[in-house]
């Protein structure tokens, strides 16, 4: 039996706790969604006066070089490598992840000529998907997307397979894949591995550079507390650079972006994939998360993640049950990224009724609650009070409220 | 004979002069580069404050639909439409000036099946030359672009044309193209035309309903002050925009992004070019600046900039023509955009003495000294004191000390 006085328990004996005092977050909430947005690292609003006030407006156009802009993209990038297990230049921070995935998916399939498969799940982020068929439309060589059941992926690796294309950890389920098995595989069968890394960068530790990871992508506003829409980041093994040539070849990829010559020339190593001028502003934002998240032991993040969504689980078979939750997540801890999700008929009216309680997580067509758990900021008695709170709205059946009928835009 | 005093009496009667006063400028500086980077409008810290603070800060993911940021894109895109002429629908705020670009050149291209020719100008901006370059290698359908020197553009368009790409305003002359005369022969040709109004918006009326241009992008941290790499945008006559393909779909341009649906269904109209997730705090200061803007009567803001332009033209011949500067730019007002372009053997080293002194241009390779000239926070008294320093820094030729050297990565 799980108490409230275990969990705060857990609280003090956390060696991570000292990082909440680190986030700016509001009183009176429970914020369970830092793998849609991350929270407000406290160091942020400084940081951003300064590149408000100071470097845009007295340095004007000087602080390009003078406060280091030309460079934030690799600069920032190699911060985020260190969490990734990349090695030095081999990461970029860049435009949006969909941006970043068709560069890094045209770049694979390039390096794959003759091949016209591109295997996927089904249950991959949409975008993911919708990038994919976009550029095959785009291509128009032949190329398929074979968006599989998960149990089906692996089998569908063939000789044929250009490029396999994976999110890490998923969106809906919180389900990780096992990154060096399918690397393998993948490579085995003479095709690329592009993993997208959204929802794992800065949750789960990884380690790109010693499993041999072809190409990558991944967000900046989630486990890395970027901010709203931070700019996205790209991997592209070392290995793989100098053959690669950019899609998308903008004057930021360029060798000499300020000699203006008329013609394309390449920027030695990752900085190719760069194209056009960077959103220093949000940059700067995501520059702050990534410096915070630097400071924290990924193991020890690891650690308290998977106590936190076993916890969570074990909680709501305590306290829940009856109320005819599914868990959706994987029960093996080893097979779960930083989020616990549960299938609930009724789970859009009932996540509405939990965030105006201010316990925020979020929903997510058609049947989910989904739960995301930031160690940084998230304590374990913050589970306890979430699971509280949805058992009182469960037994009090407040999300049967009128205000939470479900919209003709989410059915 | 112009003098000092004459300059203070333009500024006197200058309509727009009180808007210099909504920027924060540096003390000790005439900044003469708002064509590479806008100032900082004063009402922007706070807009940044709030939005990190409350917004992102207290707001979290609630922001997404609670303070508007899910619209932002269009919201701000639309206002950005006033300025250039375009219908409420056909202008969007996404990603940067090179993708935007990418964007609409593989659009046009598919709306053009069969025919081969992007025309362009080899002086045009380069990034816009390596986009049709790279788009070009990743289709390998034999497309060829066609960049050719300014006098030989109108005849190169022909019934192989699919697309003419032109930046209305030439980053290093000024030189501004005849937008309607160039669409129309376009058109008449059977090709699409695209227009890069990186130079223009903000700085000079446009009415690209009127002229019934087909595909335009822009910038945002020029003219509009929207900060340091601020999202760009882009525009797609609503005629177009039903039979377009967005060739990199992404959810965010999807009909419904929350239904996480497994196949992309372009959403109605412009918002089908979103891709990922547009980065909300650069957004945000962006719009700040397109507000600002918008107070402005473009016709008077367009009268300024010629009578700024032409008084730094002469105040150059009549102070500083003995010192070898030759005018790049058009003498004739109507065909010159709100900057002015000289050359000079030296230009790489007066320019830096220049910025030392507080006069800051900028430099654009190999021999050109470029001025640009804001008419909302530029005062004609402000060209005074620039081109007496210019005019003294040659008289003692202090731009020939050692630490002005051009370096290696210059020539």
């Amino acid at each position: 039996m799980i108490t409230k006085a275990s969990c705060e328990a857990f609280d003090r004996a956390d060696p991570l706790a000292h990082f909440r005092s680190r986030f700016l977050l509001p009183e009176g909430v429970v914020y369970l969604d830092g793998n849609s947005l991350g929270a407000l690292p406290r160091a942020t609003p400084a940081r951003m006066r300064k590149i408000v006030d100071q470097e845009w407006g007295e340095g004007l156009i000087r602080s390009w070089t003078a406060n280091g802009w030309i460079d934030a993209q690799s600069r920032v990038g190699d911060k985020i490598g260190r969490l990734i297990g990349a090695r030095p230049g081999e990461t970029l921070v860049a435009d949006s992840t969909s941006i970043n995935l068709f560069k890094m998916l045209a770049t694979a399939l390039r390096l794959r000529p003759g091949r016209h498969k591109i295997v996927s799940e089904a249950t991959n982020f949409p975008t993911d998907l919708y990038i994919a068929e976009g550029l095959i439309d785009l291509l128009g060589r032949g190329h398929v997307l074979a968006a599989l059941q998960t149990e089906a992926v692996e089998q569908a690796i063939d000789a044929d397979t250009a490029v396999v294309m994976l999110t890490h950890v998923n969106y809906r389920t919180g389900r990780l894949w096992d990154m060096r098995r399918l690397t393998q595989i993948a490579q085995e069968n003479g095709a690329l591995m592009l993993w997208d890394l959204a929802h794992s960068a800065g949750a789960v530790p990884l380690d790109l550079a010693a499993q041999n990871v072809d190409f990558a992508v991944g967000c900046g506003y989630k486990y890395l507390n970027g901010g709203p829409g931070a700019p996205a980041f790209l991997y592209m093994a070392e290995r793989l650079q100098d053959a690669s040539r950019p899609p998308i070849s903008g004057w930021f990829g360029h060798a000499a972006p300020f000699a203006f010559e008329p013609n394309f020339r390449p920027a030695q190593g990752i900085a190719r994939a760069a194209v056009g001028t960077p959103p220093m502003l949000s940059l700067a934002a995501l520059e702050v998360g990534v410096d915070l998240m630097l400071e924290a032991s990924m193991r020890e993040v690891r650690q308290k993640s998977v106590a936190l969504t076993n916890l969570f689980i074990r909680l709501i078979e305590q306290e829940a049950e009856k109320f005819g939750f599914a868990l959706v997540s994987p029960r093996e801890d080893a097979r779960r990224g930083s989020q616990v999700c549960l299938r609930h008929d009724s789970a859009w009216p009932i996540m509405q009724a939990l965030i105006d309680s201010g316990i925020i997580g979020d929903f997510r067509a058609p049947n989910i609650l989904r739960f995301g758990f930031t160690p940084l900021y998230v304590g374990y008695a913050d589970l306890w009070e979430a699971v509280a709170g949805l058992r009182q709205i469960m037994e009090t059946a407040s999300w049967q409220k009128q205000k939470y009928q479900v919209p003709a835009s989410v059915t």
